[in-house]
């Protein structure tokens, strides 16, 4: 079935950005909304990570970004750890932030550079 | 000088990024402030887009990613030229836009594809 | 085939929501990336406003909210037009106007509520 | 007096919007600035809420959109429990987070069904 | 009767802010809704632009810095020219864009560094 | 040489604006990063906060206005704090903060106002 496909690339892409454990946790959204957990992973994982044309760190580039731009912290920080996952270097994290001190201003600059500290800590 | 090295480190990112006619364009902030035209240079391009650890092309996929998040949909144009100029394809640039839907929503996502078409257009 | 069923799902929701002619200046998507089309049909209308549990005038008041909360202006127009189509009153979208406006401040509400003028007087 | 009459409106409003808990709560902002409170009762609840044409759980619909759409979610808590005291259900909750997914990006929606799924426990 | 004061003071402040160009075009929204009119008077400038312990030109500098970080360029226009009508001079309506390039990014600030040179040689 | 003395006068800002204790946690950025630390300095409160035209009080309002506009509430803790250092007083900081109800809705007003609240105690 198309559906159980687009399912199953989208957990793929989740096991090569996310640890077992980042895995777990996101499953709690399952519990409130099965089929809100379905989309995620059908379509946001499915549907856009699995596609080809850029990379998976082409597309964490991507994700970062816009994460930054709309001050969502919390998120910022599982993919960091996924940046990294899939081949992302501090060097290329720091720079990308600095980049978009910039475009979005240093308030949301400096935190996301907080944030990537205590990340790139814990991969130490 | 070192503020001289800055402004002049700026204005050559610009001449890789911007055709002539956009600079003419853009200098018309300089009448309103010679000391923002300078900032403008010397810090948003020397500064930031003279810096090495990540290239042209993916300095552009982190400008356009946070223009579409913020929905500055001026200078969206100008850069999506500007990443076309400095070699991101055109099928890059839709996916980019594609991943965007995911994380802004598809309302600045659907702008900003409509945009690109109009670019495109013009590249042809 | 299931994906054929989403986008069905999808074509059927948005002749309710658009006009003809609306729905064809839509399609000039398509042109830019057939791929894309693709997903706002089969995601953004046929997973999303086929579901049930809410009806299709309650989608439009979470859409418009969520279009002036963001300034899209763009994507507003046509979905005031929209939430006229399925039963919302012009006397309920001003009122969520001006709930905005408490919760978005006003000059959003100001623009919203110009452009609402507008719709509505093309429809009398 | 009419301030006294858009102030009691207020206070009417919110006496079915929150429990006599999250109204003491709300109150901190009182020894801040007794102005300010005055005006998010008369403004915010007396002069917005309590007026017709939109029931007070179109209200909520209208407020938990635009908390979203904003990443407002200290707020976002309070009004999830209002919409719940006013008459929404769990899956209709679910269901306008699920729609916003599509309008403000998946982040965000992530994050408000967390939220709600930590409301939807202490209902339990 | 409280409210006619409320208005009636809203009505000093536009006095003070708006030419009557700008004030007869405000008045388009008395035509769509009244009751939102009356708010935008009574509340916007009554209860907010006439309290004490901020001057006028204060108070633009706050609408102006807002207003840039949202992005609310139409209304923009219309500040700018009440910013000059207050008392700010050019030389520190420019000097707030250049500081709002620290906080909001260059794009933002780019435009309205734009407008500012519009609405500046209308006033020569 | 240049860029020591923008260095050197975003130092002496950032004396002026906060206390040993808040500079030193800022510091922490230099470990992740020392480019992006030299940026602050240089940029940020050399090239902004040290420029004339604007006392370093009203610079603190359009920051704070910023910062409420944007959401970005962990870094209005510091610059609360910051504008009573330079002399924006308890009444000034609160009327602010109301002013901007009106432009950036109730919710983050009132976050701002809980946040403002807090700041005032330490200060007694």
């Amino acid at each position: 079935m198309e559906n159980n496909k687009r399912y199953e690339a989208g957990i793929r892409a989740m096991e090569e950005l996310f640890s077992q454990e980042v895995r777990n946790g996101m499953e709690g959204i399952k519990k409130v909304s099965p089929d809100f957990w379905d989309m995620i992973v059908s379509f946001g994982f499915g549907d856009l990570y699995s596609r080809e044309s850029l990379s998976l760190s082409q597309r964490e580039i991507i994700t970062l970004t816009s994460l930054i731009t709309q001050g969502a912290f919390e998120q910022l920080k599982v993919h960091l750890q996924a940046a990294l996952n899939v081949g992302l270097t501090k060097e290329e994290i720091i720079e990308l932030i600095i980049h978009c001190a910039g475009y979005v201003g240093f308030p949301k600059a400096v935190q996301a550079m907080g944030i990537a500290g205590e990340i790139f800590n814990k991969n130490e």
